[in-house]
């Protein structure tokens, strides 16, 4: 059966077609530097968004229309699994990505939920066997429960946290079994409501605790994949001990996990976090700790994680800016942490919107490649900071200056000149060359 | 001459009081727990709000009425040091704190600039030997003139640096000179406007290799001052490197910073960062590192550092909750950081201002000494993470169980029970506190 | 039976008080000004937050522990029922209000829906004649169901559009038949998500047309409680079209239903819509519509409705000392439009929090009251604009000035003086009439 | 002489150009739907940025390096002047704007203050004549000396109140010398910063009467600009009384201004009331009141008013899509209301950014307009609404029905199907208009 009959493979057909379900910048065996856009684009689809997910807000109940709506229980678990490698093989995507109870549904013993999770997992090996679709990440859902009410690895209860182990020693054997390339730590209700019943140094020491633990583990049963933070402020805790990039490796750094550890990044976390999603790519780029994306866009009027599929084609310039300076992702991918708009309620928008998103970091990559190619920025910025490759900027760079001497320096200073950062015509330049990325595809 | 003629000596009158300037809640005299008041609240006058502010906004010039207005150059500069400590005097403040531009003109040499700077600290000293108000920190303004637009020791021009580096090679000597218990940096404008020029690697190991020469001429003249990093995010470099504790303790870690720093955590910076004002204290706590505070108040519905004088007592209880917790603030105060507003332009208002700040936080440490005697938080919290004495619980916090034991120990559960967080009650608890305060001081 | 047999009839048993399940500073039957506490302070118990809420959040499951949970469909509404006139009684609280489907599920058919609420309020009815508890509002739930994803009386879907007509004309009924004082409308999906699909004017006819209808069918049926908008921004509609007082203001002006509806006023919409609850009130209030309020707060670091029972005695404050100004709310009253946090699951959770939040309310009362009594703000004020009682400024008042009267006597005019607005002695005031607030009661 | 000689006179050179001083993809000649893109793209430098303005911020001093620097008074006033006129040549621009003190100097007396503007508008005048560049609109500043604190026509001193109508009858009378096709009103401090000290009622009342009488005085000289207000929220004063579109909107509808007051629209002040600029533009456009444009972005990230130079693609595409389905701006324009960076302190940035925000609404118009001709957008709403067009919709519409009728119709209904939103395929759709708009310009 097919659960998806609307849509045919999904290919590219260039700017000029008028197929809605082919990508138009999206050319997944066109070469850029030696490599297939398939390997720098690395996309993964979001089990949870796409198959599990229903529409839900905090105001309505699902929306969403799904070919496997009347089913329940582990035949609905089941027949997502055939719907998903329907979508993956139809849209092409090299990746997926999934939390425990994404595929298999939670039962009313540990010992059961263990049990459903195996013959899920037994289904989608086999499913692999003959898919071209590759596991990036799995990770365990520690938030939805009741139980979880005050975090996992942070809750005031040692049960929840010996729950919590179980659960992500499941997760790692899983990950092992499917050959997942990452294991995901999205901290969940890891973080505090009100300091008045709360004590932090305990919970974050657990955390610590559970993260050696957890590696421990994963070195003994040989599972390499890389391990990764996804830092989030705000939701659903009030404060979320995964703040941003920087809180998080002061963390690691803290308690001695940080050569464990990247980050899997997020858009629409980096925003709520009053950042913008460059910002905390650069950040964990320039500490060697770049690991994996959450492809997705928030809506920046809004205090919320709206998971928006990534069409902003400024966002994705510069993402891939960062990630082509990063050398790629390694192991890690671009994973559509993004869900259809509630109003968008038929399985068509799962196609166009995941193509929207792969569309868009196409041409950002395509504009960041020339962008790099052309050294735009690199050579602006070699020139704005070439004070400190002779003189007195070499000195200091070399450690080779104190406050004396530079004292010294400074008093025998006249005016000194600043450059202008010129950033109105960096900008006009960003735009001409997402203005000019159309004809470099059209050709 | 005098400066403020309209008010006498404030004093704690109490709250039946209706002398204007007078202390209603706060007895600097009255001890409690083996200290008087002030030697739990160090409180400190802002000399650049509150001498050298003028209450100009980004649309419109200074509506203060003060008694130098007419004067300009040294001749203010002297104005301005005469009137301050006549006001240390009549407010009975233990502290002062300033930027080195606030006290002394900018020349237009720099040599000519310290030599305005010494005249200055040489009349502050003669003044301290009969005050009884002392110097609870200085630093260096690096952000006022044009040359700092791109940073300081952050600037991508190596003239900058030097410069910089001879401003707090001079602070240093200064808090020597003036027995200062700390000296602090706040970033300023270390940080960025946009990622398209940027070297950001650069510009962190900058300063970084700028701190560490401070240390080191700072144990070279024999300053002992407590080094202390202010957190600040978004003003006035939309991307500031000191984003909040979490973030400048991540820098520290990673430059091997950390064992010669503290914060000076600011209410408006937290609220500015996403955080609750004790958020960012208890994370400095719990991590050692909580040196002083700069006492204000924001407007969170507003986006920038509108450094109200606090009144909220709220805040100044769970600040000063923290701030008891932690023993105090060691060589730290509670520094005023707090302009009064644009439309309060009288030379009363400053009074008015500075007793409604201490009289909030001496309201709010009676509260906080209150709830730590009756052990109202500190039982809930005991209780609440009581698992964690014994049992599983102690093994995890002993490091004696891993993730097959946990497992074991989790298949073997039944239904787990969580304890409420009685937040509605415990705020509750808190109002009650607040509102018996006050008899309390009129007993 | 009993649904809540660990509490007994709260009372007002003053701040000394060891029982947790009693006033502290409510005392319903105090009088001052010769009206009763209970008068002015017309509480309401929110159906839907506190006997159909679950805990749920968008990452995760209910957490509430209800004697009620095990049951479903009618069965679970009737014991609703009986429960919610439980809590009343043991709470003493005068009023309750709900949206259809708090009370009644919905069935399969709209006709078999009908019945449901039917059978509930005819419950409810007889309940209603033993208790001392009145129906403050009632509403239509028009979000909830899938078939509302972009509206009800703003759907692009006229089949939507009768469909609402049918749902608030049964409600109209409902109000009728339960004596309620007031109906209220509540957007809920009325807004749009994005321009690219949306018609705003037909949208907004379409809304104002619908009101029409209802206000129509009101007075057809001799239904005379007052109408009332409640003003919300951002959720859950990107963009609402009731965003604040002052939009709704303009929308009712321009579709000629002024005079047909007042403001239901929430504080947590306040905020998110950037400005502060008693702003609101008071745009309300010289508008003449301040008609009923949703007492609650919200965390302003967070940009989502919290919906908080309220505790910040601030901000309970500055609302009562407008619903003081405005001579109180007339038909309506203070409805606990706030949920117990996920953390607090007890039933007696429940009580905890709506006794924080009447305390709350009757300190605030207090407060209030005496400030007004003082005339302390209102001294102020006068004072402040006094300018306008005699000369030209009765000129400007009174409409006997021109543009040319007015340059000839600004041309007239030497240095003008303002006087201080004293914002920072205007706060210390408002804590010290808060902390006196308790001697009041103790007396 | 040159205050410009680095550059000539800027040219549409298309997208290949190599002269940083050309513009890409603004051709003012080309004609499109019968009109010429200057006749849609009324552009406008502000006086008040582009050379009042020095790249002061609220923490340091002015950093722009100009080629009047070092001049003063009325010498500064007049080289300024000619700077205009040089640079409005050069970039071939069609409009500009001014407050009365961009262009004259205030001065001791009021008297004296108007003489000095009576000297510039002189001299503005003469040039004038032999200029292509006409007056958009001017306006009075009143906020920036110390007087306005508290408001102009809100002030509770009736003295600022009568100085203020002195200010706006001058303005007046300026527009009229030169022509001006529009007044605005932006509220500058017309606001409140707390309601303790605060008549809202007083002042609301005054700002209505203040209008009228200015209303009065245009008619009286016969200047019958189109009069505009400026909406924004939150600077300078806490709470501006012009909020947004809505509120504003609600004020004019109350005071019986409506019919003589449109709109002047910043997409700056948009986001920060929490709106999307095309929001703002979208509602005043339904309203019949969509005036003029304050064309700038800012950060949402940051919580004040940027003024960035326009760049973003998506924000000019949609802004221009609502102004040409408006019909054009009439008397409007587009105004820069933008500032280079602070770091963008060359004179040569000015060009850049008036380039780049020219462009870049270049491209938002040719994407419009082909959105327009192709119905794209159209199209799909009129689908998504077309149970409008007939049956029980068209009644709606048409007032036929009612509440009765509603029900009966709602109850007979069977399952009631929603149209998907699609809003990732439009957003996907927005993104192929953009890219290839680069074509059209190079055809």
């Amino acid at each position: 059966m097919s659960y998806f009959s609307n849509v045919n493979k999904v290919k590219f057909e260039g700017p000029n077609s008028t197929n809605p379900f082919s990508y138009k910048y999206y050319n997944p065996e066109e070469t850029f530097n030696g490599k297939t856009m398939e390997e720098y684009l690395r996309f993964a689809v979001s089990y949870w968004h796409t198959f599990t997910g229903e529409g839900a807000d905090p105001f309505g109940a699902g929306t969403a229309v799904r070919p496997y709506d009347r089913l329940s229980g582990m035949d609905l678990a089941k027949a997502r699994v055939e719907a998903s490698f329907e979508f993956y093989e139809k849209l092409g995507v090299p990746f997926f990505a999934f939390h425990d109870f994404d595929i298999a549904p939670e039962a009313d013993s540990l010992s059961q939920t263990f049990k459903n999770i195996d013959e899920i997992v037994a289904m989608i090996k086999e499913y692999m066997k003959t898919s071209n679709t590759k596991l990036l990440w799995n990770t365990a859902n520690m938030f939805t429960h009741p139980r979880w009410l005050s975090g996992a690895a942070t809750s005031p209860n040692a049960d929840i946290f010996a729950y919590a182990a179980a659960k992500v020693k499941k997760g790692l054997e899983v990950g092992k079994e499917l050959g997942s390339e990452n294991y995901v730590f999205w901290g969940g209700r890891e973080g505090y409501e009100t300091l008045l019943n709360t004590d932090m140094g305990l919970e974050l020491d657990n955390l610590a605790r559970f993260f050696h633990m957890a590696k421990d583990y994963a070195n003994e049963i040989g599972f390499d994949a890389q391990f990764l933070i996804e830092p989030k402020p705000k939701e659903p805790t009030t404060h979320q001990y995964d703040f941003d990039v920087a809180t998080s490796l002061s963390f690691l750094q803290k308690y001695d996990l940080q050569d464990h550890f990247k980050f899997n990044i997020e858009a629409n976390h980096a925003t709520l976090a009053g950042h913008t999603f460059e910002h905390e790519l650069h950040l964990a780029r320039v500490n060697g700790m770049l690991g994996s994306v959450d492809a997705n866009q928030g809506d920046t009027l809004l205090g919320w994680d709206t998971d928006e599929f990534p069409t902003d084609l400024y966002s994705t310039t510069l993402a891939m800016y960062e990630i082509l300076k990063n050398g790629g992702l390694g192991t890690g991918g671009l994973n559509f942490d993004a869900k259809v708009r509630r109003g968008s309620f038929d399985t068509d928008d799962l196609f166009h919107a995941h193509i929207a998103g792969m569309d868009a970091f196409a041409i950002g990559a395509r504009v960041a490649q020339r962008l790099l190619e052309d050294k735009v920025l690199e050579d602006f910025v070699a020139d704005r900071y070439s004070s400190y490759t002779s003189g007195i900027g070499l000195d200091i760079v070399e450690g080779k200056t104190d406050f004396h001497k530079l004292e010294k320096y400074a008093l025998g200073l006249g005016e000194i000149k600043n450059k202008s950062g010129r950033q109105e015509k960096l900008k006009a330049t960003i735009n001409k060359y997402i203005l000019e990325a159309y004809a470099t595809v059209n050709a």
